[in-house]
């Protein structure tokens, strides 16, 4: 079984946009042990597509193509391929039940362009799109299995999702379920990552475990094929096992779409535990992560920006002489810091961060060199020293998702 | 002239990385007037490699190959290369010298592996690494043309600007000289932009202007090609006018590395106008934008975030009773934040930001519904309100960028 992807648009070829969904399918199918040999790029150009469809007709054996399944004159895909197929362009009723919805609502005209939309190559199976009104399909010829999805990120994901990667695990995994489960890392590159659990990596096929590197975390997504879901889930949870005694202490949680910040404040909201911060380098980002997660009012009434030493003094109630003394970048400073917001906020914790973010040094100090402080319920205050490397914003990124592990693990502790 | 891009690496057939260099380059070709037609990606593969070569040749003159330059036994593009061409490899002495010197420095032991990074096929031209240790190289057959670079995004983009814009220029734009400028844009979209530019877009082919799209801004780069370099910056000047006829209104600055608020911030601090803030949906994120440029503390010492109507309360002191009556989402609420904020750190500049993020209406109001307040030096205090459309963490950035965007009118208006 071998894949090939085709992302059709001539919007990617002159580096307008970039194709993060071509990534997207490669990962989904790396996930069903599809093997993706190539991907290539076509503009919207109907000759230069139906080559590339020939191309890959001898080489692979599932053709996926992205792009080109819109109302516009520039949107050949669909056209290209029923014609590679020599299949006549059909109209699909629930597709076009989906569009004239569209037209209905938003109390527009539908233009003649619209219904194309709707239309698939005769034979073929739609795919629905759950968030816009592109179908997409899937086309299985004598040698060859074509499906079309449609280009725009977010149609792309959730009529994979929802529509084709079912219809995948259905044709390639044997009447075996898939089932994958996401478990997000902070506090550790991915090549150390790898190499704890090279072992594991190399000798397991069944699960697969997967680690991808994004910005400050590691992400590792496995993923087990077995006769039934209970089976498969079991799988799962054994490597899970496996995996935490090795790098469990980095774990924060799991699935796709979440955060170290959302764990955090949802946990916060489960335990009723109020908080507030005071931000010197950091100047109000660990506070606009908190103002991120819906329903945050719940947990968190405000705080303070003290960017400079008098700010320190004037809103924190900081005595200028204990300032000057110990340094703002200091284990005192960032104590008080803390302490002072709680008190001011009444709430159960409160959290700091002072240090030097850079380019330049502060107090002799090099950049990156970062406290963050805690008073939390009513433990004695504590502050910790890091320190980071890299630029100016991505050391402020560091401290702000730093505190909110320091926050995760008081939290777990504190049962 | 067709140019076509292959990348080259496992990591992006499995999508574990997505591939940003593919579109860097297509974006400058374009700018460079070199038509792309195709883009692929291949595995790690020295046979596959090969076909997508011979592929190439069949329809393209000038062959881009990204990525595979390292020392490791995966990296085999530049051995791939030197066989197509029927040539050896050698080392290339500068670039071994700049290997050596980093063993040195490192104090570290140097492997075989590492002198492959300083070989090249025979007979081409290098092209230096600003940043790392792979060099690239241009090789020029009968006919095609082949440019090597690395894959990591860094050291591409340090090498094409430094080593293989120059050397496309002078092979393909006939002894003219190109030069660019990016003008960038808040508050229009980018089809309304392109459809108020339409006839100059259109009907201009040099100088070029090409628009692309980013997170809540637009920037257009504008490429004249001429003689002599005066010359093509008088016709991007005039062209710079025209632009500016139709939609200066929204234009804020210049560069491909630059934001609103670096301008904003960096006119503050020409003008030494100091500035806080009071912040209630956006939680910080505008003090944190501030925070994120070099310096900014010269203009700013710090702010609240007042999330929770208590807070706006008892850390701004507005009334209770004020707050009630008008509401926390309103006009007067919107000018009193900033108003308090100001005269609380007695600074030229109180902003304030107030509304519904959403998913939920509050107040009765829509998510979307966004005051900001500005007290402007001895100006009578104002607040404006707008109503911002898609998800709560867009409607908390576009709050802030609005808000950069007012301050940079009131700036402009006050000489």
């Amino acid at each position: 079984m071998r894949a090939e992807i085709i992302a059709v648009g001539t919007e990617i070829l002159l580096g307008e946009i970039t194709n993060t969904t071509t990534p997207f399918i490669a990962r989904q199918l790396a996930d069903l042990g599809i093997d993706v040999y190539y991907q290539s790029v076509v503009g919207d150009n109907a000759d230069r597509l139906e080559q590339a469809i020939q191309l890959a007709d001898t080489r692979s054996d599932l053709i996926i193509l992205t792009g080109g399944l819109g109302p516009t004159k520039d949107d050949l895909t669909k056209q290209t391929l029923a014609k590679h197929v020599n299949e006549k362009l059909v109209i699909n009723d629930a597709a076009m039940g989906v569009i004239n919805q569209y037209f209905i609502r938003s109390q527009r005209l539908m233009t003649e362009n619209n219904r194309i939309q709707a239309m698939l190559p005769e034979h073929s199976q739609p795919l629905d799109n759950p968030v816009g009104m592109a179908v997409g399909a899937l086309y299985q010829a004598t040698k060859h299995t074509y499906m079309l999805l449609p280009g725009p990120p977010s149609e792309l994901i959730a009529m994979f999702e929802q529509s084709a990667r079912p219809v995948l695990v259905k044709l390639y995994a044997q009447n075996n379920v898939l089932v994958s489960r996401v478990l997000r890392f902070h506090g550790i590159g991915e090549s150390e990552l790898v190499t704890r659990l090279a072992d594991l990596i190399d000798h397991q096929t069944n699960p697969t475990i997967a680690p991808y590197a994004k910005i400050n975390e590691v992400t590792l997504r496995i993923t087990a094929e077995a006769k039934q879901e209970q089976l498969a889930n079991q799988m799962l949870d054994q490597i899970e096992i496996s995996i935490k005694a090795q790098v469990g202490n980095y774990f924060y949680g799991y699935g796709e779409h979440n955060s170290l910040p959302a764990v955090v404040v949802n946990l916060l909201k489960q335990r009723q535990l109020s908080i507030t911060a005071a931000e010197s380098l950091t100047a109000g980002m660990f506070q606009s992560e908190i103002g991120s997660i819906a329903g945050a009012s719940t947990i968190f009434n405000g705080g303070f920006v003290t960017y400079s030493l008098a700010e320190k003094a004037h809103l924190l109630n900081i005595p200028t002489a204990d300032l000057k003394k110990f340094g703002v970048v200091s284990e005192e400073t960032a104590i008080a810091m803390a302490r002072q917001a709680k008190a001011a906020l009444q709430t159960d914790i409160g959290i700091s961060f002072t240090g030097v973010a850079g380019p330049d040094e502060l107090e002799g100090q090099p950049a990156g060199t970062v406290y963050i402080g805690i008073a939390y319920r009513d433990q004695a205050p504590e502050a910790h020293l890091f320190h980071f490397s890299r630029t100016r914003n991505l050391v402020r990124q560091q401290s702000v998702l730093t505190g909110f592990d320091l926050l995760l693990h008081k939290l777990q502790a504190d049962k």
